[in-house]
């Protein structure tokens, strides 16, 4: 008997683990440096960008994949990626000078080194009794407009473990990751290898799932670290709860996307494959035409039409049909009215709704998200440096 | 000895081809119906849409791959795209009242019945003696702000042949075809299987290379049609002659890309293989962060680079080298100073440049053609139907 409960507190929802956030002096103003820590040594899962450009502090980690850590420093302003053996040799430098183990995260703009005396003089300030989840939340915001987090508290007959979790991101977001990182804190009791799995599959239907843009970063992170101290070593109860939190989490980032007004779910059914879902639902939410048309909130199925068919999956005309809520847009058996086009428009000014596409070929189905484009996006993205 | 010379005409200026465009009522106002036309039946070639949901016009063509045309109805604002049996219907009421054979191409809104009243009743009121190319290319447009055309008359020794093409599109242009239109005109004396095989390999520089927003088209089709009167069979000639001209009718296009204001050639040198350097040009030209920061002539190479990272490409940081026309902007060797960064500035504020990507992989390379993308695509595309 699993029963979970929203909980406040984020990454420091767990006891045992602490946060923060300051600043120092890496962006102009606002916070942009932060930790999560635990005094207690936390075995730890990771899943990581796919880009063949992995920013330093991914590959510090993954040469530290084995080791117990106790926290993890995170920067926002410069994402230390395409930096060459000196982005890594500063890492080494910066938690050199820190007790314990520690893994770095960054986010910001790639091709320029840390500037690590900043970063030593500022963790000197680090207080690691702060269970200030707010400023640490802060510090890692880059383009997003609010913060991301959540935690659960989650009871297994008389039993409990602790959840929390808090992520950024809102451009640069594409299945198979995004630019977005995201801390998970727990006390479940399991090895790390089995850590490890249930993270992988708690990816597929959150952060794999979804995109704002298409575009891959090179600093895409995922950390999950656990100080064991919960008698729970349930691992399917973890997994529920892990699914939950970043399922929360992932849509808060598309919600936050760039200049988004809109939350879409693109609904695949009646697939032949798994794969096809998969696939064709990224086509849906990656295409530029899908996500201006939904900007004008314009319920132009065509479009739809046009980006499955370019996606090579298995479909027919003759099979299809494409809805917006309970709104048929597409259906061999229906003629477009006004009426019809009245009802999805209604739909398509809504802040969040799916659209279902009825391959009719199978029984496989998949659900990615994804977000309108609109003149923000652009604006946000035409000179993101100065 | 091939001497390939530009003159006027478009696809009129090969004797024995006609052309005109006329106002059908399909559009509010403005030309929306034209044909190109020969008296003498003309063996034909053709690339369509890899897209499953293949617009009507193109079944109707594939399915008359092996009989001699006469001539090309093409009209606008409706693609006749997913209208099931009841648009091809429609293609072969209206194609009934014309004597000779036709293949018909549409472009426009899809999933809407062409009115066959409306175009049986204009189609009455075609003159095949006129050479009226201005006409026709106009009638063929849709978002384009300016006409595509191009003709050369091609000297082989004493003989020569003559070639003319019109290209239309500025949306849903991606590699592997685009909502694109191309008829090319020519009397070279070939085969039709000869013909055909010249096509596919011109289109691999042109219209397979270039790309304005991703996204592919229900009705994408080039259409090579010859009279076979001129005495050249040269087939390298003609390979040499058709290539010119789609590639510069593929610029065209990627010029007139909806809201476009830069034409970028992506230069990939050095790939392992050929596949890869098609891949990672493909990724940037499409990147929406890449085709931002062209919009807001910002060097920032950081984006390039996690671009090519996200392709998944043979390359590696160390090797990698990244320069705007002749401006390095990444290598391992160079520091980025202020003074670069205003050099390469420079070279982004113009119409035109070029983006060169050395991998140093190998010794493959392909250029791919893209655009920015600012404010005025997302203008253009959020209310396309109204």
């Amino acid at each position: 008997m699993l029963n979970i409960l929203s909980v406040k507190g984020s990454v420091c929802a767990t006891d045992g683990f602490f946060a923060d956030g300051i600043f120092a002096g890496l962006k102009k103003s606002g916070l942009d440096l932060g930790f999560v820590y635990s005094k207690t040594p936390c075995i730890w899962a990771g899943v990581f960008t796919s880009n063949t450009f992995k920013a330093a502090p991914i590959i510090h980690a993954l040469q530290n994949k084995d080791k117990k850590i106790n926290a993890i420093l995170v920067n926002s302003k410069n994402a230390n990626a395409l930096t060459g053996d000196e982005g890594l040799a500063n890492i080494n430098e910066i938690l050199g000078s820190l007790e314990g183990n520690w893994l770095m995260s960054s986010t910001g703009v790639i091709g320029e080194q840390l500037n690590t005396q900043k970063i030593k003089s500022a963790i000197k300030g680090f207080d690691f009794t702060q269970k200030n989840h707010e400023n640490f939340s802060k510090c890692i915001l880059t383009t997003d407009s609010f913060e991301k987090s959540v935690a659960f508290e989650c009871h297994v007959g008389a039993e409990k473990f602790t959840l929390g979790a808090v992520a950024k991101g809102a451009g640069m977001i594409a299945p198979s990751l995004a630019t977005m990182l995201c801390f998970v804190t727990t006390d479940i009791n399991l090895e790390q290898a089995v850590l490890q799995e249930c993270l992988q599959e708690a990816m597929e239907h959150s952060f794999n799932a979804i995109s704002v843009d298409g575009d891959m970063s090179t600093n895409d992170s995922v950390i999950v670290m656990t100080n064991q101290k919960s008698s729970v070593n349930d691992k399917n109860a973890f997994l529920e709860a892990l699914k939950m939190a970043l399922h929360k989490l992932a849509l808060d980032i598309v919600k936050d996307g760039e200049g988004a007004k809109k939350l879409v779910a693109f609904c695949i059914k009646g697939a032949k494959t798994k794969a096809d879902a998969k696939r064709a639902g990224a086509f849906l939410s990656r295409s530029l035409l899908v996500k201006t048309a939904l900007f004008g909130e314009d319920p132009n199925w065509g479009r739809i039409a046009a980006s499955i068919g370019a996606s090579g999956v298995e479909c027919c005309e003759k099979k299809l049909k494409i809805s917006v809520n309970d709104v048929v847009l597409y259906d061999k058996q229906i003629t477009m009215t006004k009426e019809i086009e009245q009802k999805a428009k209604a739909v398509l000014q809504q802040a969040e709704f799916k659209i279902t596409c009825e391959l009719n070929q199978g029984r496989e189905e998949f659900t990615s998200y994804g977000c309108d484009l609109g003149y923000d996006y652009v604006k946000i993205n035409a000179d993101y440096r100065t």
